[in-house]
């Protein structure tokens, strides 16, 4: 219960109370501004300030919560903030800025004990008076999945929060899957597996602060390279609460009947259902490890390096490769691009796979001294269950790189703060189609930098790799406009030249993120017309109110009322 | 062209010309006979011969060809005859009782260069006629899938035949993928990727006569064991003609945006469109193998050891447990269980994979010898296309079993003419239910077949196995009625009291068949019916006349006109 105690930041990533403190945001904007050959001296004036819930002025709730539902809805100022934005750059900025006016009306907080009744009373509620309901797992949304905006076609917003439906239901070691409550965040998650020796053993950027039902509506993808990864093929069975009554798949190892119904619901977005609980598919903790960076002085021969062992069948856990720009924010020097190497295994030594996957990376100019290589035949009994430990305790470029990834957002946080105009985005596309992407992209995104901000970087690293294809994910740090309002446009101008590459190049809006708000637009050129009306038709199904997150993903067919 | 200059059988498996002989059928029946001690002395009067074309007496179509689709469309006996029936033991039993009264009206044979305005046009006209559609890949149905019962909410039946609609379109090489035409069956399939090195390295049973949109279609699973076998998982991009207008899905290693549309289509059983062709994920043909023979005085011990193998991170190619009666059936001494145990790879040895699992094995009491261990680190260059090659050069009980599993549905047509009652039935559950399962299935079907038939018997052995989970199939071979027509009612209900207790158990109806007309009672008991609901929502989207093989997998909304 650590993580339960500490309070949740309304306003950007993790806990208040690890969000970094003036002297260290100054630190760290000023090493970003350097890079750009700035300097960041506009002092602590310029530093935008979390506003106090106090000076919020929410408006009130449009409607009244019925006395039936009072055990379960609040209207606390503190909740309505925190529910009113995930945590991208817009979420963020808007924060700082004391933007909170499409606040939901109410959060609803299903008591564990009664989750069905109480989730399926606050449906009922709402279809009753045309409320708009927002599934809420973690918050960490990035695509504006989990913000009330609904249009006016709703008197009001609910945002249906899981928390407290949490924790493993039941464990069948025997066919190592377990039950597990959809409002479960990682850490939680981990510690009530590990006594078992069992792991989920996945692991996105977001795991503390990201829940098992957002992952799976959000079709997420762990840290690890290849194979088991995402969540997708984690799904054993799941039980969904609909409008229209509860869905309950069958647990089963795999199945030829009809197309899959977990398959309906992974990456629903909230908008055919809540997801309540979930028999997921786990792993037994790992043992043996081995890991080693590799150097390349040249991204392309890394980016072939990894195509080669995408395609060998090793599947390494991790095979992340870092461009010059992307390394240097990891610790390297900068001089050359990255490539992270980790094998790892419950059952037997990997050292094999790690030779032969650092036999193919010397074939395409990598370069490996003995001393980074890491081979480790035992579990760590320190770990503590600390989120960041989780993956393995692996020294190097890999463990000061991870160290790095899962402090990020706070970092992010506090240079949206100090006025940068900072974000991520991410694709997947097959090998053939990658190169000319990838030299699209950093061209004409540097260029949309360059124009839209005066200064800036773009970087590369691969999250995940395919036998088809990558899945690279960029960083984009620019100078922001000296009027906090504008950075908003300034983003949405290159996040938008940005995804109408992706979808030019024939690459996917998103591949571990989702669709949410922000890449509806974008979504709606890649998904087939056709598809998307079923979707739709299969929605008035399960939601025939359309209430369900309205505005993400896809739109409800008109509703006939 | 080899495959397609011969002429397909109408009645049974594979070609007319492979059909076991009178002598050999004879032969096949003495020894079945005798496991269950009794003799087969019916002598040659007994053995049902099929019928000829010309005695079929096939009612003439209902409707009329319209001059446009002439050159489409067909009323040939041979060809209605043949796109009557799929290959199940009722399909060959009523086919050999000259049982064709619902043969469809006419088989339409969509032309490669003009494939999609030919399906197009019949679509169109199957719309304005209130004609029912069967799509029709290779043919290999054993669950009612191609057969036009339609009920009488139809003017007549068309069955459309992609035969022509063949062969490797484009080859991504870069990617290791390939846009392979939906009528493409499996042998040309690998003959056209084999230049390239490339493997689809999907083999179910029906490899020779099925075709690819097929295997989509169905969620085919191939032999291998473990990790890439199903279709599911190859599955990069698809091309669907719908009666409402063609769904192409964009090419993406992996995406995160939305419920994959992809998914929605794989398994649909061509009730939602018919799959025209498909980017599929391909790989290098394997060069390394190492497989052994294990032997288990005891069935539950193999079991045993299977799933720790599973559950190891191992992936064996193949992992295949036969009880004493399906080893025996493979060649074997019957005296003990044996488990297949496989290893390849295109890219690295295999051997520490097969000693590793071999260590499993001995810890559950397996016994193999050196003699039963078999290693080749060569790409086997004779390999001349056949099948029953393809998953690479195996001695042993392996090669054994894999060319008697290959032949085996040519040995099943004599046994059904020899007057046996003889099937498959198979499954997927958690390794928790497993075991009562089994007993259940074991006991109650031995039962069933005492009772209906007097004597006969069931084998068992795992297809796949899963880290969560087994794919046990079964086999029985019984006595038939004297009647063939009681043999029937006979088979129906013992695979009645299967379904019943596959359902009862929380099994799967099917695992890598598919639902068809034959499984549809008991699918409808095992998809949530929401789900069912919002796939036939989804249906009225592509085809909202309910023309697409109606009576497979889910029922039309009731159609508007």
């Amino acid at each position: 219960m650590r993580a339960e105690s500490k309070r949740r930041s309304f306003w950007g990533w993790g806990y208040e109370d690890q969000a970094l403190d003036d002297a260290r945001a100054s630190n760290i904007a000023a090493a970003a501004a350097a890079r750009m050959g700035e300097s960041w001296n506009a002092g602590r004036s310029a530093l935008l300030s979390p506003p106090s819930i106090e000076d919020l002025d929410l408006s009130p709730p449009r409607i009244s919560a019925p006395s039936a539902l009072a055990e379960i809805l609040t209207a606390d100022p503190y909740e309505r903030a925190l529910h009113t934005y995930g945590k991208s750059y817009r979420d963020v900025l808007r924060a700082l800025l004391g933007e909170f006016h499409h606040a939901p009306d109410y959060v609803a907080l299903p008591r564990k004990q009664t989750a069905d009744a109480d989730i399926a009373a606050v449906l009922e509620w709402a279809e009753k008076e045309r409320l708009a309901v927002i599934p809420y797992g973690g918050g960490s949304s990035v695509v504006g999945g989990v913000e009330p905006l609904v249009g006016e076609d709703y008197r009001g917003t609910v945002t249906i929060d899981l928390r407290e439906v949490s924790g493993v239901d039941e464990i069948d070691k025997y066919s190592r899957a377990a039950c597990i409550h959809a409002g479960t965040l990682g850490p939680r998650l981990e510690e009530e597996l590990r006594p078992h020796g069992l792991t989920l053993r996945h692991f996105p950027q977001s795991f503390e602060f990201s829940s098992l039902g957002g992952w799976i509506a959000t079709r997420s993808g762990g840290h690890y390279a290849t194979l088991y990864t995402h969540i997708d093929d984690f799904v054993e069975s799941l039980e969904v609460m609909t409008p229209n009554g509860v869905v309950t798949t069958r647990r089963l190892p795999g199945s030829g009947a009809g197309p899959s119904p977990d398959r309906l619901f992974i990456g629903s977005e909230g908008t055919l259902g809540i997801i309540t609980r979930a028999w997921m598919r786990l792993q037994r903790r790992p043992v043996f490890r081995a890991s080693a960076d590799v150097r390349f002085e040249s991204f392309e021969d890394g980016v072939e390096a990894v195509r080669a062992i995408s395609q060998a069948g090793l599947y390494p856990a991790n095979c992340r490769l870092l461009d010059r720009a992307e390394a240097l924010l990891a610790g390297g020097d900068g001089k050359v691009s990255i490539l992270i190497l980790g094998f790892e295994s419950a059952d037997h030594p990997v050292e094999s796979a790690l030779s032969r996957a650092l036999e193919i990376a010397r074939d395409f100019k990598g370069e490996c001294s003995a001393g980074a290589i890491r081979i480790k035949n035992e579990e760590d009994k320190t770990e503590a269950g600390s989120s960041g430990k989780e993956a393995g305790a692996e020294g190097g470029a890999a463990g000061s790189w991870r160290t790095a990834f899962l402090r990020a957002p706070y970092g992010r946080d506090a240079l949206v703060r100090c006025g940068f105009v900072t974000e991520t985005f991410e694709t997947a596309v097959t090998w053939d189609r990658f190169s000319d992407l990838h030299a699209s992209v950093m061209a004409e995104i540097q260029a949309a930098i360059d124009e839209v901000c005066g200064a800036g970087w773009i970087a590369c690293r691969f999250t995940h790799v395919y036998p088809d294809g990558p899945a690279p994910y960029y960083t984009v740090v620019a100078k922001g406009h000296a009027d906090p309002r504008s950075r908003l446009a300034q983003w949405d101008e290159i996040k938008s030249a940005a995804s109408d590459l992706l979808i030019e190049h024939g690459a996917t809006i998103t591949h571990h993120h989702a669709v949410g708000r922000d890449h509806k637009r974008w979504y709606e050129i890649q998904a087939p017309p056709l598809y998307r009306e079923a979707l739709a038709a299969a929605k008035s199904v399960f939601d025939p109110h359309g209430i369900l997150n309205p505005g993400a993903l896809i739109d409800p067919i008109a509703v006939g009322r």
